[in-house]
């Protein structure tokens, strides 16, 4: 276990594969392991690439990475599909999209398919990124399908990101939500060697001109834990708002991926200069810290109460004696009344 | 507040409405409605209807409710767009969909649209389905667009799930998901009219065929709260398994949308058969009160730490002095040793 952490420090492809295995699976290894490689994380730029199917994002991606490789910098892809609960079809698709970049140690690259719930896998993205980041990728690449509230969270974990649009997709109002530009740093049109992809740069753009003056929401939500605003920590970022670029490029020749990549390291500036970087990172913390509390407040719960006055609550609930209110505040008075006549509990994750 | 209940359990689309928007805004009005209403839910048979964009999903949702009507049944809509933030442009599609059924007091129709977290808007769905139910529907369909994780969240609150395909978007690998046939239990192929329908009911009957032996994963899942199996509720339903149809329907002229409510019809009295109604519910229960309890406990630790103590612990995990599976721990034990310093904590929702 020590090697594998040591391994992983020291850049190993391999090590970083078998710590990501242990993050999918949940297993033990990877939480002593990312305890241990913790204080090597917050290094590397974190960007979320997503988008619909059709968008030809994973090429996008691909095209995006070589960009990086040919500035000198290394990077680390995690491909989270939350449509797919399989991720055989995953592997092989690393492998296919592999092709341009096999042979290159500056390039990680990994597929995860969703296993179990979606904070499952939101917090498995966030412990994914991390690992990549502490093996010392400069660029982590998190490129996620769609745009419903999983991908929304699953975004939540980078720091820039990047909308993938393509012509046709773009005329009909179903594909371009306002949810999705409320998330966008960076409007990216794809295939925009097609006739017709003015047409979609013009409705974002137009889009975006209409919503000028809105909030940008994700500085202005509560923090989960300490609430909003803290005093020393003014929601307010400084400075000029940023104003959402359109960015075309064509993946396919690799054409546009330098634009995209000036811009996503012109977004990594701004952060920094309005103090936005350390509000992101202090969301992002307090968002971790929230679930894991709740996750460990409630294995607690659960071994100071047996399981008959569980099974017996639910059986009420079942032929409507209680409602779901009247059952928990019975269960917390129960476990408040209990929990002191046990032995204290160790807290082990 | 007693004439809300009142008048809702009497069948006043006036009062369901106004507690439908208390649920939709978090208001206290909600909780104690809902507690109220409690006992006279679990009555209505819960359809969810899912389906990417375009595959005509609204269309076949309102053909399914004028069979409804002609058979003699009331029903109640609940159309839940997870990748909207905006309920506005909901509220105008309620009106659009409504021209077929205004003035039909048998349908009641309600959007809701994201806000806030996923999980927020799963409960909100089914507290939603809930008045519904109590409000006397004898089906409550519940729309979700899409096929992310989100949806199958939302499709959990649903005994029987319909996904709807459409022709065109079925020769594309990526938009029929193994995972979306995972949670159907009937699928529909809308716009059947069209000449390439018939590859498209082959290659979903196909892909049924190919995984004629799966298992059925939603009886398998392990209860959240009380484990898996209980000794007295073999996980294992009786009779033979369910054999997923592929219905066809062209709802824009209202064709096949009696099939539909037939195979529906069918998949119900299998339910009951089966035992797997009575299984379902457990699970919803669990998933339900295990939701409340995290979040009861959560707040209740909120209430006995101080906001000094988290904001330290916050910023140690930012300058990676602690990691969070750390910061977990000391919070808890610090928590366990102060807590019963305090007052008795009165638990309230």
């Amino acid at each position: 276990m020590k090697d594998l952490v040591s391994e992983l420090l020291a850049g190993s492809p391999r090590a970083l594969a078998r710590l990501l295995t242990y993050i999918e699976n949940g297993s033990d290894e990877a939480t002593s392991a990312l305890a241990r490689i913790y204080p090597h994380t917050g290094r590397a730029h974190l960007v979320g690439v997503t988008g619909a199917p059709g968008t030809g994002k994973s090429t996008l991606v691909n095209s995006l990475a070589k960009a990086y490789r040919a500035a000198g910098q290394t990077v680390g892809i995690v491909a989270v599909d939350p449509t797919s609960p399989f991720s055989g079809g995953a592997v092989l698709g690393d492998r296919i999209r592999m092709r341009d970049l096999t042979g290159d140690r500056g390039v990680f690259i990994r597929s995860m398919a969703t296993r179990g719930s979606l904070g499952g896998l939101a917090r498995t993205t966030g412990d994914a990124v991390r690992a990549l980041d502490a093996a010392g990728y400069d660029v982590v690449l998190i490129e996620t399908v769609g745009a419903g509230q999983s991908e929304i969270d699953i975004a939540r974990e980078a720091q820039t990101t990047v909308v993938v649009e393509a012509p046709g997709l773009g005329d009909d109002i179903q594909t371009i939500k306002a949810g999705i530009l409320e998330i966008a740093d960076i409007l990216v049109v794809n295939k925009a060697d097609r006739p017709d992809a003015q047409n979609t740069v013009r409705a974002l753009r137009a889009m975006l001109d209409l919503g000028t003056n809105r909030p940008h929401n994700r500085w202005h939500e509560a923090r989960p834990l300490t609430g909003h605003p803290a005093p020393e920590h003014p929601e307010e970022p400084e400075g000029e708002p940023w104003q959402t670029p359109v960015v075309q490029t064509a993946a396919i020749n690799d054409t546009g991926a330098d634009a995209l990549l000036t811009a996503i390291n012109e977004h990594r500036a701004f952060l920094r200069r309005s103090r936005r970087l350390q509000l992101w990172e202090r969301h992002r913390l307090e968002r971790d810290l929230s679930t894991r509390l709740q996750d460990a407040l409630l294995a607690d719960f659960l071994r100071h109460i047996s399981r008959e006055k569980l099974e017996s609550t639910v059986n009420r609930l079942a032929s409507r004696d209680i409602d779901p209110n009247t059952a928990v505040r019975q269960l917390l008075t129960y476990w408040q009344d209990n929990r002191d006549s046990h032995v204290q509990t160790q807290y082990q994750e």
